[in-house]
């Protein structure tokens, strides 16, 4: 092992050119050690580990019966609504009542693009017209942000325009700027609770605002994508803020959008997925829904019913995913401390909740960072992804622990840290 | 039971006035019969009975691993193609080789949104303009077909234009006439196999036509809907036209997008569909698909794999639904015949195989025959339905048999000859 058994606490910014020269030395001295391992790591992706798979295989033999409570026959056609049984039990958990609640295929992400589809080709509940018929549109983008949001709403030629993030969300002095003023800015991603990457967790306050603020595109709408709601780190469990409530009493009621998943508490690539919104909302996305589907999977659904019981069936199934993932979270921030504490060249987040930590180093080294990484073996989430576009100040890295084993995360936590003060000396000393 | 015993042979429009009169108040005397026993019977869609869903309750306990054969765990994300096991077993029964096809949700109606979504968003795998750019869109409609087409191009604004059916499929004298010239029509229904209503049989010759046809629209699309592939009701298994194979030959290898589903061969609501095409058009679907999802439920494929086990595993399934539906069909034949046959009143198909018996009567009498058997409760598909738009000569009436038990069938049957009946009567009386 290469690590440093004391970090020097001297900040990189007031080293002497002797002592900056010396770290230097160390730092490829301990780079060169790093790739002579062969290590081959992954930290790209949110996705779950084995074991918290492991925690849903009461799936592999159900649904037990072939009908729910109401006695409907769960492996024919029919009820594009989703299993009212399910809508009970993540309506509650959602804070939203089952009949403004649908229950979907198994990925949020589908029902995202349904959803922008729609608004696309028809127009929203509020009956505005077709996005498509626009010269332009476009979409604030968070960030840093989930990858995928971005590359779905470019998918469209809808332009993404980077709002920043801060601790309590989306900046909304800036967002209430820009939406004022120009009615092509038609939406807004939002993931509230423990965001990707940042854990940001929105607040009531913060939500009550985005539900009030004045819009000059009167089909503003706010896509909510709840993907972390339950997915705690700590004792405290963060209530999702309400925005769907907070939209319908300001007046602007199918503003919100919000959507959900099981995918990382069942089986991430088997799970259910939800919509919710508005009276409105949810009648428009049934109305297109029929359109072209005779109804989704509701074998899946009584499935997850019959697998977690109740709401607090799945509060438990959640807490066994945290005994499971956050020491792996605890990991990285003590590698991170170990290796970086004290040098002025990286910031990350402690997160509270959800998937990931947001590493911030040295202005203009995310890339170089990940490129050692790359060639030493530990994959990280490309330069700039969680952007749309590009890291203005190529300083962000998202980090994926969930999934590698503990002592991988620990080893590539190691390298990482390895690899940023490798570039950030190169980079001060050059 | 007021059936008549003896069925006259005297067709309606060669009966005296005074034996039409006669009839026509027998009809009216049976139809008051039928009114008062308060049936409450169905005959509208195409859904197998619960003891074809029994047949795949084996679901229920499956997977009983939670890897395929190449050691992916199919309960994480990822995989946007499906599975591969299970490509291989449905690439083997719809005559397209696996790597061409891919495997994935519930339904393949939502893939054919989605080929529709990306042709008319981003134009084809060709390369040519987003169909939503045009000014007019048209879509060919062999008609009597399946309402849900018709429903989901008229979503997107495309203009439905009916093609008759013959024997054979859709009527290719007026399909070359129409595809020739007008370079708005920009594709084609087609149910190729046991054809939704009629159950009409697409030979390869035919599929040869449609492959080498010249057509104004250089991107001419045939949505090739195979639903019923393997659904056949007698000894002789009719093979599917192989479409595919024949654009490629013809060097149109992009006209032809193939579609399948297990709906009626495993769980209706929660089986797997299937897109099948060229290289170029499975890369095509696969890129968009992968801007908004993450891969295809892969539990429910293993589920699948393991639950069949291979082609012929899917084909002995496939008898035990043809000896559970075969006598319903029977019967259907069997009281229209002993109610209707030698009146000239009414013509009808005995299908090979699919879910739908197509009954033609007299001209102008099918919404009166449809009102005539909802008061006497027994429900039939709206008038016209099979039609964009309306039945011309509203004479066409779609029976679907599979779901109700054989003694409902029989006994709505009975109840739809007597409206048949009744409805001619009072037509060549009045």
């Amino acid at each position: 092992m290469s690590q440093p058994t004391s970090v020097p606490t001297t900040p990189l910014s007031q080293m002497s050119p002797d002592e900056l020269t010396a770290f230097l030395d160390a730092a490829r001295s301990s780079y060169d050690d790093l790739t002579r391992r062969g290590l081959s790591l992954d930290l790209t992706r949110g996705k779950p580990a084995p074991e918290q798979l492991d925690l849903a295989d009461g799936l592999m033999s159900l649904p037990t019966t072939t009908t729910d409570s109401t006695g409907t026959d769960v492996r024919n056609y029919g009820g594009l609504q989703g299993l009212g049984d399910l809508r009970d039990i993540f309506g509650e958990l959602l804070g939203v009542h089952a009949d403004r609640l649908v229950a979907g295929g198994t990925s949020s992400l589908v029902m995202m693009r349904d959803v922008l589809v729609d608004l696309w080709l028809k127009g929203g509940p509020g009956g505005g017209r077709p996005w498509g018929a626009e010269e332009t549109v476009k979409f604030l983008c968070p960030s840093p942000g989930y990858d995928r949001h971005f590359t779905l709403t470019s998918w469209f030629g809808i332009e993404n325009v980077p709002v920043p993030m801060t601790d309590e969300g989306p900046d909304l002095d800036a967002v209430e700027a820009l939406v004022a003023e120009d009615p092509t800015i038609k939406g807004m991603w939002v993931v509230p609770t423990y965001a990707n990457p940042t854990g940001t967790v929105v607040s009531d306050a913060v939500a009550a605002r985005l539900a009030a603020m004045p819009t000059a595109a009167d089909d503003f709408t706010i896509l909510w994508d709840n993907a972390y709601a339950l997915h705690h780190l700590t004792d405290t469990e963060h209530r999702s803020a309400d925005l769907i409530g907070a939209c319908a009493e300001a007046g602007h009621p199918d503003r919100a959008v919000m959507f959900a998943s099981t995918s990382k508490i069942s089986w991430a690539g088997a799970g259910v997925a939800f919509l919710a919104g508005s009276e409105a909302t949810v009648s428009w996305y049934l109305h297109h829904l029929g359109q072209g589907s005779i109804g989704p999977d509701k074998a899946n659904h009584l499935r997850h019913v019959q697998l977690f019981g109740s709401a607090d069936g799945v509060r438990e199934h959640m807490a066994k995913h945290r005994a499971l993932i956050a020491p792996k979270f605890a990991a990285v921030d003590k590698a991170l401390t170990h290796s970086l504490a004290g040098l002025g060249i990286a910031e990350w987040t402690r997160p509270k909740g959800g998937y990931f930590v947001s590493l911030d180093v040295l202005p203009g080294t995310a890339s170089r960072v990940i490129s050692l990484a790359k060639d030493a073996g530990v994959a990280l989430t490309p330069a700039g992804s969680a952007f749309p576009g590009a890291d203005p100040e190529d300083r962000n890295i998202r980090l994926a622990p969930t999934f590698p084993p503990l002592d991988s995360v620990v080893e590539a936590m190691e390298a990482v840290a390895t690899c940023v003060r490798l570039a950030a000396a190169e980079k001060l000393a050059g």
